[in-house]
């Protein structure tokens, strides 16, 4: 039923590659003001290609940042709305000199697109709305309904978006949402992300003396806030990696022995060499996959106190802070477990110091959706058969903001079909994006448009 | 019978003033290379008061850096052989805008001489000189042979000077050594140093994955290297502020009930106060005084990984770094306790890390001196005498690195005969000398000089 829409798409080949090279030339980095005509252009091809293809109230929305660009194709009667999301900002391109080829001049090389946001996000958008495309092309409609929500501030922390998906609830509802932000666990691997962790976090500063001390005249007075520190960082967390703040794990939801196994077989990176470690190291009774996917982690992400240069000074520094931040498993509430590890450490301040904690702001809950959901099976299904190898099923162990804030707000399943590959290079120098990942991503997206249609 | 020389030093108050006045108007600061030139006018300074007083073999020795200025004179039969220490270089001034009056324009305001080097040590070298002078113009000798090694380089790590001493064992030889550099406990407090501290250092770093990773990604498979120096570093100290490194202790001299008692007769600083801490910490068992100037240390100086920038990042840092160095007490051997504390954190290796530890190669053992030695009895009268008041004997939890090396060369007593107070200001804007121990210090060094030739 689908073989006139996937034509199409094989027909248009290269036409459709010109188009996403020419979304991959605009150099819409966020982060950069001097970017800000390009980020706006980069917004404007969004929105032009949605009317072309046929979405209705079509807006570039104003955020007092970048532009968020809107569209909605509701004409399915009876089946299921999407609500698309996706982002056309990219990271900055420097250091320039690194890259093989321009990074806002797309190539392809060895099978593959290279260009700032061929993966990250650009890409894996433009296969979205070029199925879209192809289906009103063929058939006239799409087969579910489709509200697009695309930003141009998801690499600079996406500051607009939860205000605007707040501010509009009803016009944003759908029966699901679809992302296309990330990646398989291995290239040619097709993968279903059904959860994510949520973080919170926290920086302790021991303070000491009013100043740097002479350690020879004040040390046996004074109480060295580094060491202070050390004791404190130490108490946390037991060389078994596991968390000791009482009630650490106390809301963790129990792993069932299924999906234990599950994970053991997803297949991962090979990592004492990928990374240059001696062995890896997990918590206590789970393997490293368990630990990665779906137990809490707390780490020490900076630590610094007293003198950092070459050689020796011999001081009592004055002060020693350390940044933590905790990656949390469903079950677990970010505001209480930033309590329990701030009351910890305050009714465990050294004698003699003043400990000071700043509590992050930004915080995340976790996000699972049940892996046998009809949503996820279908779409696993579809990358299965393109991709020719069983679909693995994986949480992850980092988060995806965007994914916590619609879970929140619309409290909808979230179906996070990643094409990406560990290979892209997301964040620098040559990114890229496989072709045959575009293409047979394409493909699924038009088998999962149509199958999504039947789950009510 | 040293009437004659202190009349000749009340007499010539001005112009032995106005010479020091000259003296610290030489802006020679070692560290500077744009001063090189007025280092050497200062060291020539020096060279020509010893000739002008009567001081033979007065040489400007090169040493590659700044020049030693050297002179003797012999002629004390059967009287004992001082050696005299000091440095003519002086720290720098800037930031120049606070003080009060210009660093290189000495100036009296409120019975105090204001001038970069009025304390340290210029002001107390011209002591030394001034003293020489007017027992030659008096009585035309000394009462003891002295030998005068100024030099120019004690600002910047004294780097040629032991090298000088070393070559020339055999010319340098004394029975005592005579160090002014140094200061009183408190302002008209007189105070005889017997002790000081040794030291020994080194600088851990733990080597975790090649590069910072993401935490989200790799928490649960790679350990933290932050957290790993955080167990490293707590192992070595407890919070009763004992160093648990096994055999730190082991050679550490017993402390008689007697000395515990001086050092907690001692008069000090009002601790918490003036270092704005909640209270002190010392080793379990001692007191703050006899833990500052009798019981060995372990500080961290300085620590660093990761991410130290506003707000937060979420990696698993690659490395992280702490700098400690130990202050020893006599009976510890440096090279040991590096020894013990290298050996105890290369046996605790936590998995899944790599740890190096670099050693500090400049080290020093502690210096002590009898207290009841003649040498310092007598210096300890003449100063409880001149200010009026019981002189306390204090041992320093600092160490000079210059009486570590006279001690282990030549194996003689070292006399440390310091005249600055805790107000001066040493290193700081505002340095600063009081004319009353400029005064009362010289009174003391006549008695002193005349007394010492007595003692065999
Ligand atoms: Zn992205
Ligand atoms: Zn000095």
């Amino acid at each position: 039923m689908t073989e006139a829409v996937l034509k199409y798409l094989e027909e248009n080949r290269e036409s459709l590659l010109g188009k996403l090279e020419e979304f991959l030339s605009i150099p819409s980095v966020s982060t950069d003001g001097a970017h800000k005509q390009d980020v706006l252009k980069a917004g404007t091809f969004v929105a032009n290609y949605l009317k072309e293809i046929g979405f209705q109230s079509v807006e570039i929305i104003e955020t007092g940042g970048h532009p968020l660009v809107y569209g909605e194709w509701l004409e399915a009667k009876d089946a299921p709305t999407a609500l698309f999301y996706g982002h056309y900002d990219v990271q900055p391109a420097d250091p320039y000199e690194l890259w093989d080829s321009e990074p806002f001049e797309p190539t392809v090389r060895n099978g593959k697109l290279f260009a700032r946001g061929a993966s990250d996000d650009k890409g894996q958008v433009f296969m979205h709305l070029a199925v879209c495309e192809a289906y009103m092309k063929t058939e006239g409609r799409l087969p579910v309904n489709v509200k697009v929500c695309i930003e141009g501030e998801e690499e600079i922390g996406s500051e607009n978006l939860v205000p605007f998906l707040k501010n509009h609830k009803d016009k944003l509802a759908a029966d699901f949402a679809l992302i296309s932000d990330s990646g398989m666990v291995a290239k040619g691997q097709p993968t279903m992300l059904y959860g994510l962790k949520g973080f919170t976090g926290l920086e302790v500063t021991v303070k000491g003396p009013n100043r740097d001390l002479h350690s020879g005249l004040y040390g046996g007075a004074v109480k060295n806030p580094a060491m202070a520190l050390s004791h404190i960082l130490a108490s946390l967390k037991n060389d078994q990696e596991v968390v000791t703040v009482p009630g650490f794990y106390d809301d963790v939801e129990a792993l069932p022995a299924e999906e234990r196994q599950l994970m053991n077989e997803a297949p991962g990176e090979n990592y004492p060499e990928s990374v240059g470690i001696p062995q890896t190291s997990s918590e206590q009774g789970y393997t490293v996959n368990e630990h990665i996917m779906a137990r809490p982690t707390l780490e020490i992400n900076g630590m610094y106190s007293g003198y950092q240069g070459e050689g020796t000074k011999t001081i009592i520094p004055s002060t020693a802070t350390a940044k933590i931040t905790c990656r949390l498993v469903p079950g677990q509430d970010p505001q209480t477990i930033q309590d329990k590890i701030v009351d910890y450490i305050e009714s465990h301040v050294p004698d003699g110091v003043e400990v000071s904690v700043k509590r992050e702001a930004l915080s995340a809950k976790a996000y699972k959706v049940d892996p046998d959901h009809p949503l996820l099976q279908k779409a696993a299904d579809q990358l299965s058969e393109a991709f020719g190898k069983e679909t693995v099923f994986v949480r992850l162990g980092g988060s995806i903001p965007v994914v916590e804030s619609i879970d929140q707000l619309f409290n909808i399943p979230v179906v996070l079909l990643g094409f990406g590959t560990p290979e892209d290079n997301l964040h620098s120098p040559n990114e890229s994006f496989p072709l045959d990942h575009f293409h047979k991503g394409m493909e699924v997206l038009v088998n999962y448009y149509h199958d999504v249609a039947q789950v009510k």
